[in-house]
């Protein structure tokens, strides 16, 4: 099905084009989010996430900087020219949030929580709704619905893996469903391969196979000091990994006759059936 | 482990005894409720569960009656005698639903829902927690620290069957970790064979099943004509089977040397020595 | 349904009454396997079950006695007059294994290894058909349809656990299955609480839960010294556990209307509407 | 890790070029099987695969033409010049295949086979090792130790879809494994998208991703009237949907700095740095 385009910030995410959206697993300063976020402007990112309230299984874990974040998350986000993409936990967040992000990112864990879905429903900014790691295809639709219904139609949905008896690897990264789903939905699809792995190696490659599955952009996390980073150390990626990830993920897309959304500079001014 | 007695209302679940929450998936008029949690007193239930906000899949199938049906159901509860639970969805009810219900449902879908557990923690009231139906034994724990972390320790854990590849019944029901946690844990452990099964007929065998396990309550779906309930309606007992069932738990329980909770009527003169 | 009851050995299993198949993981000497089978003969038990060909994940693991434990297994099992139960995995051992044992039992592992179904399907002795831990209800009927479709309906199932995202138990024990299964095979059920939970504590009320769920027999391990176990240590019952087993087994039995098979010194003299 | 080339007739899978493995999931007679494989060779395949022995579900399904077909297969793998791959199912039919086929396939059924797995790693003949639906990795991998314990270490693993809560799909396609696998085993991987989605559409997609995880081959099924084939008709290739998957596999490959192995004709005179 041909895939909607949709608007965050500035920028069209969906549509013909690919897109990257990358940045921390948290925000955890106004320094390290702010050495990230040029960074992977220049590399061609497209789209910055980045955690203020962090969901974590206990509840001793560090839960995110909160709302202390958003002011300078905000005005790095204007400065670099990427829009920021962050995670709202709660009805009563999204309001005060309104003007402090340019996307809603609906968590895993949040996917079935249909009064958040509702309240998301009634505002006019995107939703990246990320699937639960647990949740059937049908079912995360219907959670789309839930949005939609209440006037909000700019849903991005985000595979990131689900929960089989396979623990080797973090998550079960299903790209079938990424396939399955560039033919029977017109939502953009976004593949998360940071939290799909939780293997800082595997993001790569796996990266790499989600754009041959059909995906229209990556979620990448991405940090200085991978090792150093508050939560999910083991997956983000250092700045030459995401360097080697956008110089592969370009010669993917060009393969498969797509390129990097805007992506000016680096569009190859051959056709595709130049070499063929 | 010794298993905690936690106060719903004028009565203790968990501690020595087993008690029986019963009533409707959803609460549908006062007529149906009233019905229903007659029949369930009379039959020694201790607890009157009623689904107020249904979250449900699809967002145009049965969501409940909402706040319309807490005056009635609140009157019903204290006519009958048997505390009320109801299921909260969303942070911004609990406020109001304070003096409404005896102990707080969180279900299946919002396990995960920080936001939800942290807002319930500061209140004194019992939360029922259900398990995620994806949520390993640890992460079910951990979600409880949420709530005990804000100063509840009023919780009672909920065992309703989790996702696996089968199909047959709704879910597993996954009595192995109720036999776990009564070694690893203090909480009350509540099973809820109505959604671990999903098919009326599997419920009786199942219950017995879990009271053998070592739980210590049931909570189980009451509806007087099952095939016209607004939501559950394959997994309903109608009054017969309700009947049956408390009859033959009672009989489990006094094999294990346990009992229903101050069910003096029905408790057996002859100590079980007396006829081993 | 009604049950089907087929003859082990001198034995029937199925039927109306209810029995228990014990021994351990693996014969590992004539001596162990005496002492147990002369134990479980005493408390009540009615088949001898004994890995002589494990099938264990790592080759290099323990892989069993082999052939050299059959000889004096037979003779074991003949002495205390126990029915001999024992794994076959491989077609070729069909034929010299039809003098040896009472009962084939196929293991979780090949369950579908058809080419194994089919020739054991040509004999005319009773095979016990474990459940494939990844098995859907409808694929181990049609698995036992390869015994039966060849001429043997000698068929007794078993669950024993399924796999699941749940890793703090060693399997899922899928109990709701056995339950499904009473309303619509005409099988025995065998239950098997070692495997199912891996963890010997839980084995007593696993065993009384699938009891409770409508099993008709319970296999379990059993060693005088779990700790030395050569294979499956952490999950077998010593003497005292199975003793205490056995009492429990007879009290929820009791408590179900239904008895242990052939069990006329423990049979208790009234009836159970005595005291209803 | 470098991956291991190993000689499949006269031919190498694994190292650092990609085979294409193709053919019908059941060979239903010479024709059929003739003209698919002249197609496939011609399309630039390296091996045929065809089953003869299938191992379905139910026993009333097509089980394959057994013995018969393999005179002519061999012909035509010979007359074709494409070695011939086909499912061993019983330790007693690898004798009489030695001459048969060029290399066994274990399918997913019997990884767990143990009794299977060695008598193939007596012989010197390469195994392709399916994955079990419910394997773990270490499990697939200790499988792969009882045919290198025997003797046999030309093996070939095969990811074909693991079995998850999601049903959209046949299977869920693990290609996080693969990817794994690349960095921690020597073995030669090849992909199999056709059981792996059970959606023909599908398989082009999830072919192209799988390269992009780092897969060393693919397994695909291909038959000229997808809808007429005796099994597996939903995922089989129709010609026009093989060769457009070898079109755009070849640019994959060219993009991810591989090719096609042996492929001459087909090969990229420009390196890609020419068109960066």
């Amino acid at each position: 099905m041909k895939t909607k385009a949709i608007k965050i910030g500035n920028h069209l995410i969906g549509g013909e084009d690919f897109s990257i959206i990358a940045g921390p697993c948290s925000i955890e300063s106004d320094e390290q989010f702010y050495s990230i976020a040029q960074f992977v402007k220049k590399q061609g990112a497209h789209f910055l996430r980045g955690g203020v309230f962090k969901l974590r299984t206990h509840p001793k874990s560090f839960q995110g900087l909160g709302w202390k974040a958003f002011p300078f998350a905000r005005e790095i986000s204007n400065q670099v020219g990427l829009p920021l993409i962050s995670e709202v936990t709660d009805p009563r967040q999204i309001e005060p949030m309104m003007s402090l992000v340019d996307a809603f990112q609906v968590g895993s864990r949040n996917m079935f929580n249909y009064a958040l879905l509702k309240e998301l429903g009634k505002t006019k900014k995107p939703v990246i709704l990320k699937r639960a790691f647990s949740a059937r295809v049908e079912e995360w639709l219907s959670a789309s619905e839930y949005l939609v219904g209440e006037g909000n139609a700019d849903v991005i949905l985000c595979e990131r893996g689900i929960r089989s008896f396979e623990t080797t690897t973090r998550n079960t990264f299903d790209l079938n469903t990424i396939a399955f789903l560039k033919r029977h939905s017109n939502f953009p699809i976004v593949a998360d391969p940071s939290h799909a792995t939780g293997i800082s190696v595997l993001v790569e490659p796996m990266a790499l196979a989600a754009i041959a599955a059909g995906a229209d952009a990556l979620m990448v996390e991405v940090h200085p000091f991978p090792s150093q980073a508050l939560s999910d150390s083991n997956q983000a990626l250092d700045f030459d990994q995401f360097k080697s990830l956008m110089k592969k993920a370009r010669k993917i897309l060009y393969a498969l006759g797509r390129r990097l959304s805007e992506d000016e500079i680096n569009r190859p001014v051959r056709a595709i059936e130049d070499f063929r």
